[in-house]
């Protein structure tokens, strides 16, 4: 073996995908101490994005002062990881951790914007936005003004949030079309929640930000109106698509209004490390994620790797905390073994703590095999 | 990948040592269907060692009428593997499941002797005796009375029980040494209890033999004599020996009276089924236990066969229940690798149901990782 590539997603709630990358090296590199690592630790679009990208594939953590979710001035980051593509996660500023008032009637993406504009006079023609972890219902109004969007309600110009996005009563992105001119939108998201209804942004994630149940009825309003007035003042018909209602409709605007793609974590990393020129000369991909079962065969981590390993005619062998029931499928789908760090039949909440060695010593027992 | 042998332990209280070569048979046949697989069951001296071995070589299963634990009549059985080697299991001819009225002080190896005559009057010129799962207390007296010994009372010559060991003025083995001459006898002992004291035969086993507290002090104080009686009426010194207290105190009369070897059963399984040829051909030797750990590293299967599996230079893996911490030292004693059947974090009473299958999955993933 000469080249093996890294691609583990995260142990949800145990080990960061970078953690998991860094054990799961030092345990090949044990038997196989000249064997060339190629480490891509798999982001989702939420905290982490941006260091996960940089870890894959260098580049500079550029921090500056923006607008934060208060309307505050706060300190945020982005990625650059090439010369042309920016990585923005929302959490670093617009992130519920980094949000003094929780109050998603009342608070902004405007420093997303702030972030983007940034890249864009940077050299920036491809934007990579992850949504996750917001403190936002505003469906990225607060971004776009900062882009150059005029929203005005009955008294004029103002910067919406999600308890006015009703009063818009005219839109115009002429500036903001001129500011991002060229530029190519790619936003990941990994939930599949439309923008309004029991099952959308408000619904679903409005109470961990701060509404209690009355605000959350109402900002739900809040977007089944705006996304009316979109309709009218853009054109723009697709209002509760999947993934719309991500990051307090932050999904929905970002298609709106910038034309981005919504894409999982999974194929945003494939396409930004260009990971089939990486891995096509690889003798092994090791992959892995907390739980491996029946639903992981629709695109989680795991098979959306193996698709493309099976393209290249790459072995993947995944390493996972649970094996679930009935996951003979994936071996028509590229995955060449399965193998669950477990090694004594107990409770989870017993073996948690030594996650980390097992991980270690699964991967130890699977170099030891491959070197027969 | 031509050929593999599989030789597992049992999976204690879970999977026999034949159910598991079995699974691990079908799981290598779906990925190798033309392997040549060499499947030894190993045998631990208890119920089960005469199939095993008829498993592993062949032979023949012969059943006769003998002396019951009770002195009732019973059928019985040995197991004849080749011209010259037979096979006896205890259990079979005085084991607690057969035994109607369960007394220690009173039951009888009687039935053993008589299986060994026949093995010998049929041209067995080398006897495996297993031990375990007894009901007797009498150190084999029985069984050396059936082959020619005379022991004698007070009152004149007598079968000695457990209860009248003590009460034994002279022993005569004349006739036994005739009956036995050119025979070599094996007995296959995988516990280390001394004959008698806190850790001897009676303390430690005659309770599960029906005994109650007064009952099991007399035995131990009758073991105590009888290892007297025998040191001046033999001039065997060696009483107190690991594993003499197995089976009632048989194994301290095997030795005594017929000089045999005493041995962990997978040592006799190597030596029988002849390992080191059967193997100096093999790809890979798969083995296993219920649970390997430091422990395991002193002499159990999986340790037992990796020495061999080392000399010959064939790759081992040991497939396992539970793998316990601080292994390592097993890979510089002949195990490639180790392999968990664990395969979600739960307790063991919630996974052992599904035992069967996860060893088969595991062999299945280790199948696909040798495939590679």
């Amino acid at each position: 073996m000469k080249k093996v590539v890294l691609i583990p997603d995260s142990f949800k709630g145990n080990m960061e995908s970078l953690e998991v990358c860094n054990i799961m090296e030092s345990a090949l590199k044990k038997h196989f101490p000249n064997i060339e690592i190629v480490k891509i630790p798999v982001a989702d679009g939420g905290e982490g994005t941006v260091d996960s990208f940089l870890f894959a594939m260098g580049g500079n953590k550029k921090y500056l002062e923006v607008t934060g979710p208060n309307f505050d001035k706060i300190n945020a980051f982005y990625g650059q990881i090439n010369q042309n593509t920016a990585v923005i996660e929302m959490s670093a500023v617009a992130g519920l951790p980094i949000t003094k008032c929780k109050n998603p009637s009342l608070t902004t993406t405007f420093g997303v914007g702030e972030l983007i504009l940034d890249a864009i006079k940077n050299g920036a023609t491809k934007i990579v936005i992850g949504l996750g972890g917001s403190s936002t219902n505003d469906c990225g109004v607060g971004c776009f003004c900062a882009l150059g969007a005029k929203f005005y309600n009955s008294t004029g110009e103002f910067v919406p949030t999600g308890a006015t996005l009703s009063t818009i009563t005219k839109i115009d992105i002429t500036k903001l079309k001129q500011n991002t001119r060229g530029v190519q939108f790619v936003t990941m998201c990994d939930i599949d929640n439309p923008l309004y209804g029991k099952n959308g942004a408000s619904y679903v994630f409005a109470s961990q930000k701060g509404a209690d149940t009355n605000m959350v009825k109402f900002l739900d309003s809040e977007l089944v109106a705006f996304s009316k007035i979109v309709q009218r003042e853009l054109g723009f018909l697709d209002t509760n698509f999947s993934g719309a209602g991500s990051a307090g409709g932050m999904g929905y605007g970002m298609k709106a209004f910038l034309g981005s793609t919504i894409q999982m974590g999974i194929d945003t990393v494939l396409d930004i490390v260009d990971f089939d020129k990486i891995s096509s000369d690889a003798d092994l991909i090791l992959s892995g994620e907390g739980k491996f079962d029946n639903q992981s065969l629709s695109g989680k981590v795991v098979i959306g790797v193996a698709k493309h390993a099976k393209m290249l005619n790459v072995p993947l062998i995944a390493v996972v905390g649970d094996i679930g029931d009935n996951i003979d499928l994936c071996y028509d789908m590229g995955v060449t073994a399965v193998y669950s760090i477990n090694r004594v039949a107990k409770d989870f909440s017993k073996v948690k703590a030594r996650s980390k060695q097992d991980l270690y010593l699964t991967v130890d027992t699977i170099a030891r095999t491959l070197m027969l």
